[in-house]
């Protein structure tokens, strides 16, 4: 297909709580795009650009004094204007598929519902930083807090969020579980307790049912 | 005046384009103040706190692609939520004047006006991150830009926005004399063209028409 009649591409995004896995699958899910003939670029937030990355390092950073939940809130956008302009948008436009690691999903579960700023805010800043981008197919890793913090735990992270207490971590899974449940044709939930080998298998029927 | 009686303090800010001359003139602004008897805390923007200080350093530093407006704007914002609740609010609150070097005033003159993002966009933000917190006195140092330009060039400084062009930096000061012409009880305009000590005999006649 030439440039000029290529559709365009559509925006992927993984989601969900630490330690569900989904950043080692996001290989898997490029791979089984590609399989399908797409032009893939992965990438990830916050992060993704020069800009987003130098974000990321003040977000991951400790303070003398906890960082403000609206703060947090404003740099995630920050970098998600950056990544949008300077890599999603272009790519889309071109008709490269973009599968990205989190996206406004994690704000609405994190800053809006565990650290309590509510949806109000997010979406304020989701219409005005993304316009109507929105991802076209969310795969959301789901399962049990004490799961998946166990899982991090042994991988040895640690960062500002993984230390957070199981309340919060509660939080981010009732308000991913809550958007998925309120529009099953974009979100795919995956339940990422299984064996690796059956989540793939879930990924690849995700996609599979996909319209072309 | 013990603690519980004393009336709340008040928010003064400078503004300002490059070279006015306002940081300066701080010293000078905080003294007069003390002499009538407040207490006075002197700040900056983006900065005045350790979150602060670290956005200010992402948005100074250079990228391989330049910055996108709105992402400038949500860092400034970012910086600005952690600058209300950890310094502004809570001197206020106990009483302290606050002597910010820029506030919002200068998200409305950079991103707003010479970087095009619109009024409604800063208003927006200034909602969400301010609730009706406004300075209640505005000094706005004000001169021709290519006298700031020619002063800042002699300082030797030279951060993204000194190099900008200077259609910029007269959209700059277009939109803080528009600002300030809109709400002359709250704006004062001083003469930054004129020689030091005329300035600050300017910066004292402004603060002493202030109300009690």
């Amino acid at each position: 297909m030439s440039d000029e009649t290529r559709s365009p591409g559509r925006f992927v995004t993984l989601e969900g709580g630490e330690g569900a896995g989904k950043s080692s699958q996001i290989p898997h899910v490029a791979e089984t795009l590609r399989a399908r003939g797409h032009e893939v670029v992965v990438t990830r937030e916050p992060g993704g650009t020069a800009l987003g990355e130098a974000v990321r390092g003040v977000l991951m950073n400790e303070y003398d004094v906890p960082m403000p939940a609206m703060s947090e809130l404003l740099l995630m956008f920050a970098a998600r204007a950056a990544h949008l302009e300077q890599v999603i948008e272009p790519a889309l436009a071109r008709g490269t598929w973009v599968v990205c690691d989190r996206f406004t999903d994690a704000s609405y579960a994190y800053q809006g519902a565990a650290r309590q700023l509510g949806d109000d805010a997010v979406a304020t800043l989701e219409q005005l930083v993304q316009n109507d981008r929105r991802p076209d197919h969310v795969l959301l890793f789901d399962l049990p807090v004490t799961d998946g913090l166990a899982r991090a735990g042994r991988r040895g992270e640690g960062n500002r969020f993984d230390r957070e207490t199981v309340a919060f971590h509660e939080r981010v899974r009732a308000a991913y579980r809550t958007r998925a449940a309120a529009d099953p044709a974009r979100y795919h939930v995956i339940d990422a307790a299984q064996p690796p080998a059956t989540v793939r298998a879930r990924i690849e029927a995700a996609i599979a049912a996909w319209p072309a």
